[in-house]
């Protein structure tokens, strides 16, 4: 990123020696990102990030294929930035679908398969939740949606970098993709558009991107996110390690702190995602406890941070408002060890207790009083 | 950027210390930017770029009082950021009208007066023209339209870091600036929006930029970007400097090369651009030949290069077909210094001169027989 930010500073649109040497470094991350995904480098179309993926696989194909029809079909714990594309479709002429999920926070492919119709023309199911981690079965919703003919589009934000993903074994038509989940830099992202796949451009002005996204291109940001690709399509095997440090990281909070549950799948779920609801605490009193001792931690999701409505994937799930005020997101990464998941465990039970102590909700319920115990008899 | 990227590489979001150390070199970046074009920090929204910023002000604002009434207005020689914008607002209930140029690229401010309607929200014209520099009368356009009660929004990409801007002087409701055109980073952009003036976002998210621009902030483009505004405001004077350059070059190239005519306006042109038509050659091969010997020119704007279709810039100017394909752009800038101008001024007739020796149209013409001549009365 540096030598594209201080040497090879050309515009990869540009006839000159300087702008060449910039389309090659362009077109290498091209290879780099198609490659870690299974696609053709002539399927990436590179975007400011998952947000813009997300929008412009979801708008773009409704908007591009509404001939066809006006059906969308989604699920209810789709990240926002296809929630609320489809909240936006739905204002302008097209009808929406959300499935429900189980309490483990999985789309039933038999819901799926019942919710499609003559004039469904897409169906947008995320690979991994990006709050509680659950993997959905995504290679057979690939399946149905290919056999009917409908346009297959999974935000695998979470997933890539972290579990396999080829858009072929998925068979997926759009894929969103995000830099900064695989520690590359944070303003890039991908999405893929299958060969074939039509996708209405959402934004206005150049030729970039094969007419489908224009602007000149972010190409530090670009050639970061394809040595991120490389990297984590060679480092692959190696996160897979860390679902042990995540099961014992699971089976620790479960066992130390009284109340506690998990949220999400206890197996079906990405190896860095850990999601624990604790009673009678907010997440956010938790998340500042934390981080005084140096533990990075977040509720809910950081898109949504600031706002004061429980998460909307976790209401999905049947879990109470009580709870979900309570979850506390925990993401594993390469460089944790057994030492961070020990302190971890030394330390949130500690804060637990102490915050409880001070919770008045918490008191009075343990003395039998509470209120507020019929406000949330799904627990 | 790179303390952005190694260390300081937290989610602007996200609620532990990371986050905040984050968030805190966000907003010292929108204090940078804010400062160069005289707005307040509250009133910048970050974007992926000077596209971006362009269609979220054009499409934003006409979406958000569409109430109001239906009708916009804009130069023929805007940015296709701009151009393509209007074109699918027109195509979805909006009128366009697109206020033609002077043979110098200047919008008349008595046709723009005329131009506006009882249902009239939004004007857009350019701060500077991309190819051939234009400066336009903004600040007696923006008086125009704040009398009016109109929004103004100006593509102030190319002016930014080379001429004063300040959104006040200026009367501008909406302002477009993008990093890389001062310096600072590719991928990443501003759209100034006062106080008060209502845009409708144009992607779907999270919550992020005031809710006016969702998606993870790109941190390390944002800081460059910071960076490069203070620098560009701190150095605006030097820029004036180019003045010089500039005019040497374009006297230099008007003297020793016969049939060179200069595009755009003499004087009242940005300090940094240089756009002549050299007659009986094509653009692209002029740049090819100027790259030999290490010089980096373009023909067009970036964003269209590739395609075959002459300026839609200079076609608006009144420059005919012929001449148009001849164009060539030359941008100076802080680092170039007099030597480099003696040195396009020594190899660019030789160039010129040895490419019209193979030009068959440049030889009939000589001789008496051209056919082209007839299609080309206008020079």
């Amino acid at each position: 990123m540096t030598v594209a930010m201080t040497e090879n500073f050309g515009n990869p649109s540009s006839v000159h020696s300087f702008g060449s040497a910039a389309k090659k470094a362009l077109e290498e991350a091209r290879e780099q990102v198609a490659q870690l995904i299974g696609a053709q480098p002539s399927e990436i179309v590179f975007t400011s990030g998952g947000t813009e993926a997300d929008n412009l696989a979801v708008v773009g194909a409704a908007m591009a294929n509404s001939k066809k029809g006006k059906h969308i079909i989604t699920s209810s714990i789709e990240h926002h930035a296809i929630l609320d594309s489809c909240k936006w479709l739905a204002k302008n002429g097209f009808e929406v679908t959300y499935l429900p999920v189980t309490s483990e926070g999985l789309v039933r492919v038999e819901d799926l398969a019942a919710a499609i119709r003559e004039d469904t023309i897409l169906i947008s199911i995320m690979h991994v939740n990006n709050e509680v981690g659950t993997i959905q079965p995504i290679a057979e919703i690939g399946k149905i949606a290919r056999e009917r003919g409908i346009i297959f589009h999974s935000d695998a934000v979470q997933s890539v970098g972290k579990i396999p993903v080829d858009v072929n074994e998925l068979q997926v038509d759009l894929l969103s993709v995000s830099a900064h989940k695989i520690y590359g830099p944070k303003g890039v992202g991908c999405l893929y558009i299958r060969k074939g796949t039509r996708v209405e451009p959402r934004s206005f002005g150049g030729g970039q991107e094969r007419k489908r996204r224009p602007g000149t291109e972010n190409l530090p940001g670009i050639v970061g996110f394809g040595k991120a690709a490389e990297l984590a399509r060679i480092n692959l095997p190696e996160e897979q390690k860390l679902i042990t440090l995540r099961d014992k990281l699971i089976d620790g909070l479960l066992e130390r702190i009284p109340d506690c549950q998990l949220n999400g799948h206890r197996y079906q779920r990405v190896p860095t995602n850990v999601n624990v609801s604790i009673r009678y605490l907010e997440g956010e009193a938790l998340l500042l406890s934390l981080d005084l001792k140096g533990i990075a931690a977040s509720s809910g999701s950081a898109c949504t941070s600031g706002s004061l409505d429980p998460s909307h994937v976790l209401l999905a799930m049947g879990i109470c408002h009580e709870i979900a005020h309570g979850s506390l997101r925990m993401t594993l990464g390469r460089d944790n060890t057994e030492e961070d998941i020990d302190y971890v465990l030394e330390e949130l039970p500690i804060i637990v207790d102490r915050l409880r102590k001070m919770s008045p909700l918490y008191c009075c319920e343990k003395a039998g009083q509470c209120e507020t115990k019929e406000m949330c008899q799904h627990v």
